[in-house]
């Protein structure tokens, strides 16, 4: 008996999948430069013009914690917003997220950890103080911008190790009782593997309608695209993922990064899925980043070129082939 | 409407997964260094303890052809044999059949591409020729030997480009008529996008039924293992990898390697599926291959650890819980 497969048939080709690129907030916040901000804002600028949905454009927290990315007003301020593209940003707090909505931000990204110890060393907040806050947040952005809220280690967590499923959808469905627009479930550190994906997120959809539901996952265990194809077996949509697969985690030294948006946008389109994007534009703002961040990135199309990319035959090919017919049947 | 998701249910969980090794073959013929024979036999004689259910150990090609493998004989017959292990070798050609016979190989790997370009490049020979030449082996080796057919280029030829997929499954069918006991369908410089798996692969368990049918991944394209979980969905039960990620085509410069055995194992083991692998043997003969190809190799979990590895709260981390505690409700 064969297993039961995920079947990338028609209805696939007919959902949109939506693309929200971290780059400029999770990719850059890690950075030990400081990009300077008329390059991030000319970044911005050319993704906006890629097709991508979303663009979390920085984080407004404490120039002090993220230095890099302290011109978060002056970039949010100046990039060129192009309709229908919905630009985010990450609000650690109510000073943040007023901060983030005196610059007009579509969305505001909340976040917190499904784990005590990860949230501790991210946000210096227990979980009951995380909970309090972001509430507080999401009242007061009600009818100035949307909230997604962001629960990291949702898949584990790299301090205390498995994070149960129930204390994931629990934290999700309070959420969703506090009026959040949408709720992104983050493998932080690329803990989670496709089956994990497949049996948490399954019927989430439903169990939270009328919330944008997204998965963030990362590469680090070479899962990420893997765990893409489960969760579009069951049915989601939508999907964080970093410009040249820039990204980490400080608290698992050797996390590599973000799954990469336009070798996933590449899958996704050999795949015959509409994301809306224009590859070769996209691929040309992922050229840019290994100068703009001063290192090599993880991206393999950009290394490897896409699917179609053609290759000429190996040096002497006419000498071969016309020997090789000159032996005629063998 | 939710897409047709993969179910990675109870049947999974019963369904043995068989990995075949290729590192010591399709991973060490296009590195430049000589690895010492002594060093070869150690490597197969450490992956037979692991629990891997086949190795492919050397080929038996033309020293001139291919001189990091001209110990073929040596290393096949100096090597010990765990009884459950098969033990496999490629030949190119007749020559190369008779040479493993004689060694008792368990099984001898054939190989042509689906597409002329390639197969000329790779075989100098036609496709004609290759089917001629490779019946007649199959034909000698019967009762020897088992065999198996690896058709190269079976989801797009880096210099043709697209292969037709009954061109594939014709091809197939005509070695299932020889008699052959195995067929490889390989994505040798991965271009293969997981739809594309699902949709050549879908059936062909059947259709080939009582031949072993085995997928051949490379990850050149981020998409290594998200093919293998297209693949697992329709059933399909082995798979080639290569330790430490080794590998490439000569003839798609860009290529990175094969998709890595060691992260193979963990993802199907991390989703709850039966390998037979020892990963912590494994992962002991992955580290080893920097060392002995003289260079970094892609392996992703032997650079960030297996999804269980814990590590320690950031520093100062006590103070910071402190303090939070001592802030109290928010």
């Amino acid at each position: 008996m064969a297993l039961k497969g995920p079947s990338f048939g028609a209805l696939m080709n007919k959902r949109r999948i939506f693309v929200n690129d971290v780059a400029m907030r999770d990719g850059l916040q890690i950075e030990s430069v400081f990009v300077p901000t008329e390059d991030k804002i000319r970044m911005v600028n050319a993704l906006s013009q890629t097709g991508l949905s979303k663009i979390e454009v920085t984080s407004f927290t404490s120039p002090k914690a993220i230095p890099a990315l302290r011109d978060a007003e002056q970039v949010m301020m100046e990039i060129v917003r192009v309709p229908g593209v919905r630009y985010v940003a990450l609000a650690p707090n109510m000073r943040g997220a007023e901060r983030a909505m005196e610059c007009k931000v579509d969305e505001i990204n909340l976040v917190m950890s499904t784990s005590e110890t990860h949230n501790l060393a991210n946000t210096r907040m227990t979980l009951r103080q995380s909970r309090s806050v972001l509430t507080d947040i999401i009242r007061e952005a009600r009818g100035t911008a949307a909230v997604n809220i962001s629960l990291s280690t949702a898949f584990g967590c790299p301090m205390e190790g498995a994070v149960d499923p129930q204390t994931v959808i629990a934290l999700g469905d309070w959420f969703v009782e506090q009026g959040v627009d949408g709720i992104t479930l983050c493998d932080t550190t690329g803990m989670a593997n496709p089956r994990q994906v497949s049996d948490l997120t399954e019927g989430l959809d439903l169990r939270w309608k009328g919330v944008e539901l997204t998965l963030h996952f990362h590469n680090t265990r070479g899962m990420g695209l893997a765990n893409v194809i489960a969760g579009l077996g069951v049915g989601i949509q939508n999907y964080d993922a970093s410009l040249a697969g820039l990204g980490g985690c400080p608290y698992a030294p050797s996390a590599t990064g973000n799954i990469c948006t336009e070798d996933l946008v590449h899958m996704l389109q050999e795949m015959g899925m509409d994301t809306g994007v224009d590859l070769d534009k996209l691929l040309a703002c992922a050229a840019e980043m290994p100068r703009m961040v001063g290192h090599e990135v993880p991206g393999a199309i950009l290394r490897a070129g896409k699917s179609d990319a053609r290759f000429p035959p190996p040096d002497g090919f006419e000498d071969i082939r016309a020997r090789a017919l000159a032996r005629g049947d063998l």
